[in-house]
């Protein structure tokens, strides 16, 4: 299974079409732990980014970020305004 | 399964860790199909912030786009150079 398999089949069980989303995923496999993640400073720089496209409000982001031994992921979940598109 | 289960369920099952690899998904998902998709744009700058932190060979990069009804999904796989962290 793809991932966008992944993202087609858990988004279509739910009825959750009323809100636009934007979900930004950011796995990094990693061989050693030698160096500092670099992941929550990317974060920062993606979210001003995605505000070129969309206006965001701070507090419809949701963020996760998690660390093992050999991957480190970062999870964003942002629910858009209605009027989403900055003209 | 939240999707932090599934990166961490997917990796262990292969004996990928001799490359470090970066993953980046963007999923949007859509109430209208009236707007035209950001998301090729978004890619390129995505990218241009991810290369701040590493380095990345141009066809290290796989990118995938998909688009159906109510969602737009986009993914980048990167190989990271063995050296990956820009002093």
């Amino acid at each position: 299974m793809s991932l966008l398999d992944y993202f087609r089949t858990s988004k279509t069980s739910s009825a959750s079409l009323d809100k636009e989303r934007l979900q930004i995923l950011v796995a990094h496999e990693r061989t050693s732990r030698n160096q500092p993640s670099y992941l929550p400073q990317l974060q920062k720089e993606l979210l001003e980014v995605i505000r070129k496209y969309v206006s965001i409000d701070q507090d419809a982001i949701s963020v996760n970020f998690e660390q093992d031994d050999n991957q480190e992921t970062l999870e964003l979940n942002i629910v858009l305004p209605d009027t989403n598109k900055k003209s």
